[in-house]
């Protein structure tokens, strides 16, 4: 038997091809849209895909399961409580299935989700005790998965739904199985996650601090602290993993180049110009009304929260090649029109004569000289990293609204002081001063390096008075706090 | 402007991407089936294919004209004689079209079929005057477009078409316009295609033998002799590029490795196996009524000749990773019902303790002392090749008959004498063999390396005596010519 | 940390790239010789190689470590014993060292070798206490590294130690630490090991058999009983890897196709022919001479059981990309003069007028015939598999003589019978009948499928009979085991 | 016969593999120094590369045929006149060689360098005359070879041989046949060559302009008038070819990722850090000292301008898969030491409080607000494009100083003014902005999409003036031309 985990680094994704070579079976656990990486994996190993086994309706991706499904004629199993409207077999508590020698049992595990199940594997030709369990959303690497995902009212129940998933059914099993879960390092579906893709029960047992509370009071309590707020588009990821996600073929749509003037008709119909270069290249100068939302793992989740679904959208790209990354992380969170990308970039655009806009960036030196400067010309600094990270240690007089938040709290904004937005890298606070842009505020600015650079060369630091619980619920984070 | 020509080994056939880096848009001319290389091509180089140019109703092979429309949303463009039953842009004699800077013009030229065009391309970035022409199935490199394909009765007619196309539209360019064919060696499309993708107007009019007639009478009687005989699926191939293939989203089906019980079941219903494996491999073992078209470039073209299109197949491999090229060749001649691979190959049908068969191969050395022997164990050598083949030098006492056309001339052979087939190398007569058992003659071997190996060991060589104008009608060759 | 296992199939030699994402720090441990797999995983990872980490001298195959120091800069650590000629650094019982946040700690396990040591590694980012453990030869994933290979006199006192290692070092830990081995389902150096990259400490703890001895007796008894017999190259690796290997570069050395006559030319020095093609391809006709060795993973086993490493090689290939694997294999095993492979194959050769020499290979359903034949044309029946192989079932009347056994029992085997080899697929009694044929005997073939085959067909079965000690020392088999 | 152009975009440089695939040979022609992509062809097409085949001494980049030979044993063939100081087979005029059927014939034919020779090729399985001829930095596609690259002493002389080599030796071939020279679109061995990789002799006997000079003085005017500066680097490379660059054993250098300590001690010593990053990120904030030379096609020959060719480099990347191709830039020119690259980017140096220097762009709108302020903050703006690009319109009142010029010509710039670069789209005036901040000016700007922009969005337009012949001698362009 070979496990092998598939990462999606920001969406902090984890998808197993378990192959067992003896009978050239395998099964994929919990796969991702973009499904080749999956059919190439079978086709090296020339074994056959006869399984897709999903744990739970996942709330930060789509699934792929009904792709592959598609592609390779396999069986599709999840718990019965998760009612898809299209072909699967739904498995109860107990029931097995077996791919080649390897003997999977199905072990309800709700808390993550209600319909959640973990599988517990035997390989048979060794021994009938499990080697591995597929935890899903439950017993993660370093964390647990979080409950409160559907809603506040249901997060309390739920997590104790979880305290017992996980000590009345998971930590039975011997120190030794392995424990492959769904959700990596990066996810927003739990705190603290660590970026190893895989342990053993007897490693977390020791080492896991949520496991550590036998309490259940203790445990909700626990869990329910901290969590990192998420972005929009989970809203949808239930209800259309249950539905069924458009098939694709198996392959990611064709980069699509569009002329200035192409673009141009587009953006004057309904179309957004998404700005993937980097935050310094926006700042030099972009498409007017353009959101900026680099390329990198946090793309998708950034463009999840900050733009409706079924807005078209126009790409700007700093190298054709990175269309094919971008689909694919519009794919995963079901962003689907994509009209092309511009061709020529922002150059073709400026040589057509098109507007150019410039937008702002600040080193923190440079951000040091203009705080000291005269009341008048004193900047606002919006500090748009997550309340934890602000709490550990912002810069002094900054305030604090996360960037996702933004849309919602722009009427707490001056509109006759600059603005200058600040994240620990340049990512969240390019995001944040595009929203700021494009809502009509004239003088904004962000400081590249962030906080921690503003740390690294000696400025002030100033600790806590962000948190409430409250601002957390809405706060954005998560993928996006790496930078 | 850059042209880069696609090579398919088998069919000779030469598609082209033509690209205007400077408008950043190409077109594809004469596209295959499967059309990734040109997705490929064209995301590598960042450019929209804006074209999809037809010089003509293929009679090799299935157009990807369609598919590629459907994957890019470029216009598929063809002569108005075509009369395609799905979207495209029928153009006439004389009309032009811009691919960035590049100008088209078409140019009537019939004879290789009555509506085909070829198109004249100038890079206006430089100069009116044409700098190349795709000449489709009119001038090839050393050749020209045979005009018989559409049965005996026009041939004649399209022959003389054919001789004003040359002289009064194509020669009539300058020596130094370059010529892109569609049709280049190996393809059955015309005898004496050189092994070179493109040549010159001047190169050709001085070097291709077909040229030197400018007598339209001779110019016939040369293009209708020696002309390979053509495989059964050419018949089928004109009406479905007219009425559009099957739309495969871009992907070539994924591997499906089969049990040896779903094989064994396939079979009963109304699967046939094809052996893929080398020639020694079907003689040394292989399952009962299996036929051998070995891999290769030929492979699409003898399974189009021996095999009716709609008959479901389970291919045995050597290697999994050969199913793609056979899928892919399957595709090009439209053969769709493929169910899978036989997993473990033939070890595994053996250990399964299924029947496995045992076929013949002699050494030349072997078939000498053969053919040395006693009356009654002396073989009838049969030599499947094609009759020119045979008239330049076969072994004496052989007869002829080509491999294709053996389904039809069983009654001519006889039960009670072992028959030894014999090609060129060993892929036809091995081919031949497999035809042979299937019709249930017991004693069937095939002569290792064939009639070059006999004669490289000095075997005595007999000259002449097979063409007759009726056998060539019905003699399969060509692709397989080479081997 | 991510631990990334490389198989290479035919020596069931494991290798792990272990990576600390935080520091972008990584180790390699037991690396192959062609290295290049190594570079591009840390090139696609952005991570520098740090370490490069052997557990002891290899006996099966040539260590990369110093290919691998000299394009990456990486230090070379091995345990004291091993005293390298080269630059590394040696270290002792509880030393340690860090790669990024990973600690490393050296923990004397020989047994395997005298020099041999093991690794346990620490996530310091989530614990001190070891996570995972690199066990070499010692623990494997169901077996234990044998102590043979240093010769019989040493065997039972290394097994000794072996024990000590396992039970006073290993098996120390807790369940849940991950075993990483270097020997996996394939090698030669145990016998019975799982086709699993990796397990844990509890796991083999319960259902590793080598474990239940807690008597040191009786695992040393189990431990020399029934290892497989091993290629005479193997006494080779040790001094070549203390000494360490010609550097490459980096590369795997280009194809050289050679013509006809180079071929002939070289043969006509000292260069041997080797004949990759299937046993098939190489009973239909073959280069006289001609060793048959089919590509495959198992390949370079055999030719480094069969042919001196300083014999200058030509190859004939199925496919000319066959020569990147067969280099490889060759380079793993120290072979490096090849001399190029035959261009156009075995029909270039004939085409050539050059001699054809036929083997012969039998179907079950033949050798039933022939064994029912008269006594004068009766075939001797060799069976070439392993003592255990032969025990465990074989055609009545066949004798037992290992394949690589072959060339010292020639005297054993009669001039005035035709000859038949027989294994268990048509690898093993291909090449054993081409050793047959070179040495002289006339009549010889060997058996499609073999035993599987025969007994799958309804063939009588005799059991036992074959395993003597004295034998069991000169029987080769191991990677072939599969065949 | 199969010619593939092998394109380097930033150098122009077109290098031809050239297959005979009938016998399986192959030679290429004037190969680059970082040869793998031939290995490849060679080993796809499963052909030998038997001659490596020079045109002529190159000044613009370092030849792979020493590499390629010893990587292949191919024989490499040079004029006479080149005087290698390693292996080679030197021609003279007349001469011929075979690669398989097709028949090389050397021509001399100097004038871009003396010893340049030129040569025919006949496909002799259709003809013996000449298909096509390579004609390297003699006759272009729609340009010819300058001849003052070797100094201005003999520019005159040599350029009166380039007539005599394109009017009495190649225009005597046939117009049909094909031309294919080493000098592409984007080389600074010509103005003015089409972006076609072949053409014909007798288009462009029609269509390209310097072959209308029939007579030879008014073409040595034309020729010697218009032709792009040179980068320093170009100096080294004649001698360096003559010589014999490095082997590199067929494999670009590792990444090498460096600590930002390692960085630091570094530039302590003496490397210098180039930046890759985008002229927007480089503004936006750098290390101090660094030089913004940024990715792309024409990054080696801008490193190559303005950097000594034995300093030590740290690179600075947007993304480490950057390193392969700037490497294999570097390695082009003959620039060696490259120490790694920061590993964590930026981003990483100011986490660890390292200082970050801003630096500064505009928009074109921002420029005209600057433009029209008070005289004291008006900044003096410096086109550093071509003559020939400035002559054809530019910002009013900015003067004229080519980049590469600049550090000749640093004492003519105010140090009390704000300076402000500018090219055609931001690449050159970022390098100069990054030359002029090195150099200790400290208010420094560059306006992002320059000239292209500013004339795009109605900014007044000033001609003429600038081109004066000595300075067009010292003015860098080119390869960078495009930008």
């Amino acid at each position: 038997v070979r496990a092998t985990p598939y990462l999606i680094e920001g969406l902090g994704h984890l998808s197993t091809v378990l192959v067992d070579d003896a009978t050239g079976s395998a099964a994929v656990v919990d796969p991702r849209r973009d499904v080749d990486v999956y059919l190439d994996a079978a086709r090296d190993a020339a074994v056959r895909i006869t399984h897709i086994v999903e744990t739970h309706l996942h709330n930060d991706y789509v699934s792929g399961g009904r792709e592959l499904a598609a592609l390779t004629g396999a069986t599709h199993v999840i718990g019965a409580g998760a009612e898809l409207a299209y072909e699967h077999r739904a498995l109860r508590d107990g029931e097995t299935f077996d791919v080649g020698g390897l003997r999977f049992t199905v072990l309800d595990t709700p808390g993550h989700t209600p319909e959640h199940v973990s599988y517990a594997v035997a390989d048979t030709s060794r021994a009938e005790e499990p080697a591995l369990l597929f935890t899903g959303g439950s017993l993660l690497v370093g964390a647990v998965g979080r409950t409160d995902l559907l809603g506040a009212d249901h997060a309390r129940a739920y997590a104790a739904d979880q305290h017992r998933s996980l000590h009345d059914v998971l930590l039975r099993h011997e120190d030794s199985v392995a424990v492959h879960p769904t959700h990596g390092a990066g996810s927003l579906c739990a705190a603290g996650i660590a970026p190893t893709p895989w342990s053993t029960i007897g490693y977390e047992r020791r080492n896991n601090d949520y496991l550590r509370h036998r309490d259940a009071e203790a445990f909700v309590t626990a869990l329910l602290a901290g969590q990192p707020a998420v972005p929009s588009y989970f809203a949808r990821m239930r209800p259309l993993n249950q539905a069924g996600a458009t098939l694709l073929g198996g392959r990611v749509p064709e980069p699509r180049p569009l002329r200035v003037d192409e673009v141009d008709a587009a953006v004057r119909r309904d179309a957004l110009v998404v700005d993937l270069r980097t935050p310094a290249a926006h700042a030099a100068g972009h498409i007017p009304g353009s959101l900026s939302i680099p390329a990198g793992s946090s793309f998708g989740t950034w463009l999840g929260w900050t733009v409706p679904h079924d807005r078209p959208l126009v790409l700007v790209l700093d190298d054709p090649a990175a269309w094919d990354d971008a689909v694919r992380q519009l794919l995963r969170i079901g962003h689907e029109p994509v009209l092309g990308y511009l061709r020529g970039g922002l150059r073709a655009w400026a040589d057509a004569g098109q507007a150019v806009e410039p937008g702002a960036s600040l080193t923190v030196a440079q951000l040091e000289r203009t705080l000291g400067g005269s009341q008048v010309e004193r900047p606002l600094v919006i500090d748009v990293r997550q309340p934890s990270e602000y709490d550990a240690g912002h810069v002094p007089g900054s305030v604090h609204i996360g960037a996702g938040d933004l849309p919602n709290r722009l009427a707490e904004l001056p509109h006759d002081r600059p603005l200058v937005t600040i994240c620990a890298s340049g990512y969240r606070s390019s995001v944040a001063a595009s929203l700021l842009r494009q809502a009509g505020f004239r003088d904004v600015s962000w400081v590249a390096d962030g906080v921690p650079a503003w740390e690294a060369c000696g400025g002030p630091i100033e600790r806590g008075g962000a948190t409430r619980e409250d601002e957390r619920e809405a706060t954005p984070t998560g993928a996006a706090h790496a930078h």
